[in-house]
């Protein structure tokens, strides 16, 4: 069936068909066309914090080497060398002067200019062999890279949104206090459609459930939890307004259909109302920003196709998804804390980070647990609950809207 | 070439060409057209005893539930929730009161109706996401499925035909006293085809020649060995003369070449003639059914496309052949006793499998090497003996005309 | 793309388009036509010294058993039972009185005639059922096989080239002290590029460049090193003129553009100019041959598609490549004595071996650096070097041309 003749298959309101989690030659196509032409979020500015500090990010069988030049600006470049095609630097992390190719030494600067190469005589032109460069933004911190020709008009758009929100986090100013990867054995779209809901979050999560309201995520209205949700809507109301009244934008924004599509959300948190731990309360002492008061909700920030994140006064936690087959999806957390907070004294790792590391395995799970049922000859698309899976559906409906767009 | 070009290409009496056991399509052709549209042996009564007691099977991407309801009854049930396609139950057994998924906690009973779930809308139609039911039977405790809408019809003929040899050894009161799951490096059909001759057992198998009687798979007549084979269908006479008199149906019954193709026959077994023990004594001392002596032979039964059955006085052992790529072949064994017998007492569980889980290993060698060696360029067609191997060609025909039928 | 729109597509002088390494269309192209039509270098006669000695080769999903047979000739037969089709030996190496297929006994004699089976009936014509036999050479104790039925002419006219050069290290009389498998991954014409350029070795083999002359294989010329290169071809000269009025011819020949291309060449060691060594001192006190001085240099073969062989006066090293993905190569190493040298006396096996262990390690990791870099959508070929990379030009181009002769 033809890509085009497969998107007219889908029901609307409905999981995709499922060639969408399974075909290789969809994996294909999403790589190319939606990891290929969309601003894809890889990462935050503490990873490159210094000059040459340099990470990877590999989609599908690309890499891409993202690094802080002399000039404090963010470079972006394909990790192949321009000679015999040897991947510069190996898959991770860590600070260079220039960018050296192990096999024959040919040697950019971080600006990705060829400065030094043997034996290609005298008529050899360098000038001609600079590293490929991609499109690269950071956004408050975020970084995201674009490796069409010309990429989305439209991402200064998503910035003069989201930047209010969530500069007061100042995630510039901010460290990795601890990175996570996981290898999920599944679709990643089935890794974002998890996300984009939390109906399943009271049987699955017994620790992200503890910080969460169970009504910030939707609810079918019945006679039994109408009062409970009205009594939600005014906390909500309430709390926008403080937040407001300190500066800190807070009500939601939503553009997840746009091609830079995003969303973002202040939402109150349980209990003491700090942050996305097994308490409630901070787990770092110095908090983010200028931020003096801990019990600032947490703000939600997504962005199409391949992010969600959680800032709190503490600490902010970064969620990038990159599909690594039809079958295995990379996702990558990184959880953030002042610059200046010291590990052992102003925050414990293990406090910092055990309710996302708990939930990602139990999210991982489902993921997997998932794939295999589409993966049945017997399996049919099933309807999206209105009241709780509505931002699933409009992840699905981007999808299909973007990858022939 | 064409499915259809293959099996012309094939000539009589010979092994199979190679993509019959090498390529990946004709793979897919035997998941979706012989194991999606014939009965299929995937276990016995004894594993699920009791109401709510379940296990899956899985074939090529599908899983199915076979579940005992509350009524005794039999359900076999596709293995994925009607919302968003997850896996209900991970492979294996157990036992529920519900199939709940664990995703979001859509609740099917054992007759696979939807019985609850929330947030959907008031409209919102359970009785049109059932799970999706597979037809299954029980033959005197033997389970079949079959995948397709309108399952071959002669497996009542089946039923009449084998009903009265297995029927005396009453599987339904019987337990799984062992059970083992071997994965094959090579094509489910070499599997069957190792299965159906003994031709290599003098070579292969120390151990279960100890039982078994050479003469009772074939043998081409020489000078040398004709007063040899006249004994031995002399002995297979008497026996089954003696066998019948005590109500035991023993004669060769032939019909491999149905649809539903079985064979069945009562076998002498060597030296104290009780068991496939290697000491050919009984390994269980409380007998099957109503047995009160042990020195029975053995009753061999087998089905097309994917199992056979050896059944003594004392113990049976199952075996299902189910494919999981085309060089990839899960062979399921399980031993079975009185569900009264009483293990340390009636019973050694090494005694009782040491021979076949000896000789599984070295079919399972043997299947290896066939696979590889198959796969040569250089590998063309072989003769089946016309003496010894008449039964691997039977299946190779059985196989070829209900691929395309 | 067809494969020769492929081809045409290549520019010339830079390194190949990106699916000659990644596609596994184009792996099975280069399994039937290269290493399926050419002499391919697979082994060497002290592997199989005595009768009934044999090793097997596996190319793609071919396995070829070689073996010497009672009258000291070589043999070579596809690994592979004429009867059901099972894999008569296990890959690797042993002694054999004949070849014994386990399955059912069917035997086959060291000329690969079936002298042995039962049950096919009294019409069965043995002679029909050989097994199927491979083309086979040895040059000076290097075996070369072609599974093509008409295989190229030209390997008499390689034999007179190089057989002078190689006959006086005698490998017939030789044996292998020790042999290691590697697998790397990445393409094999990665693994053959590697080794047709040592511009690679300053910076990756601390431990080859001891022995190795840096201005034996290339080298752009500059103000700077003018001098430096005068020099060595003036040592080489000298080291040519001695060595040639010892009886050893020594300059280079190469014809590594025939069809069954190769090239030698003598080059002096460096400090005590023995051998391929950390000390650049004979490992083995036993020299090969009939030699009595230790400092002969280092004789070097190429043979196209899949060998190189360094021969010093102490010992020889002896590489092939073989396929066995598109990206996973196998690397088979022998290293080579006097056969009468013993171990812990004449010869200390970490001494010999630990050199081109060390430079195997790290070409592999280059190999796989390489792969994985041209695995990017972002690789462009680019320009081998004019003074440094002609051979791996040349080896490019000649596979280019024999891929579709």
């Amino acid at each position: 069936m033809s890509l085009d003749a497969l998107i007219q298959s889908r029901k609307a309101g409905y999981t995709l068909p499922a060639p969408f989690y399974l075909s290789h030659e969809v994996y294909e196509q999403d790589v190319a066309r939606i990891f290929g032409r969309y601003w894809i979020f890889v990462g935050v500015e503490p990873e490159i914090a210094e000059p040459g500090d340099f990470f990877t990010v590999e989609i599908g069988t690309d890499s891409i080497i993202i690094v802080r030049d002399d000039e404090m600006r963010i470079n972006a470049f394909h990790n192949v060398c321009r000679h015999r095609g040897a991947r510069l630097r190996n898959a991770g992390s860590g600070i260079v002067g220039n960018l050296v190719c192990p096999y024959h030494s040919w040697t950019y600067n971080l600006c990705g200019e060829l400065i030094h190469n043997e034996h290609m005589g005298e008529n050899f032109d360098r000038s001609q062999f600079s590293l490929k460069s991609v499109h690269v933004r950071s956004l408050a911190g975020l970084i995201f890279i674009c490796l069409a020709a010309a990429p989305p008009e439209d991402f200064e758009a998503m910035r003069a949104a989201l930047e209010p929100y969530i500069a007061p986090h100042d995630i510039a100013k901010s460290k990795v206090a601890y990175q996570l990867d996981i290898v999920e054995e599944g679709n990643w779209k089935l890794t974002m459609e998890n996300n984009r809901e939390c109906n399943h979050c009271s049987a699955n999560h017994p620790e992200l459930t503890v910080p969460l309201l169970e009504y910030g995520f939707g609810y079918q209205p019945t006679p039994e939890n109408l009062s409970k949700m009205k009594r939600f809507e005014e906390l909500l109301a309430t709390e926008h307004r403080k937040w407001e009244a300190c500066g800190l934008p807070s009500v939601a924004i939503d553009s997840l259909s746009g091609t830079t599509g995003f969303r973002a959300v202040r939402l109150p948190i349980a209990q003491h109302g700090e942050s996305q731990t097994i308490d409630t309360k901070v787990a770092c002492a110095k908090l983010l920003g200028k931020f003096e008061q801990p019990a600032l909700g947490g703000l939600s920030v997504w962005t199409q196709p391949n992010s969600w994140q959680h800032l709190m006064s503490d600490h902010a936690v970064s969620f990038s998804v990159l599909p690594l087959a039809a079958n295995r999806t990379l996702l990558r957390t990184r959880w953030l804390v002042h610059k200046d907070a010291q590990e052992g004294i102003d925050y414990d790792v293990n406090k910092l980070s055990s309710v996302w590391i708990a939930t990602n395995a139990q999210d991982s799970a489902l993921v997997e647990r998932t794939h295999l049922g589409v993966s049945s000859p017997a399996y049919q698309p099933g309807p999206y609950s209105p009241y709780t899976e509505g931002l699933v559906n409009v992840f699905s409906e981007w999808y299909l809207k973007h990858l022939t767009l």
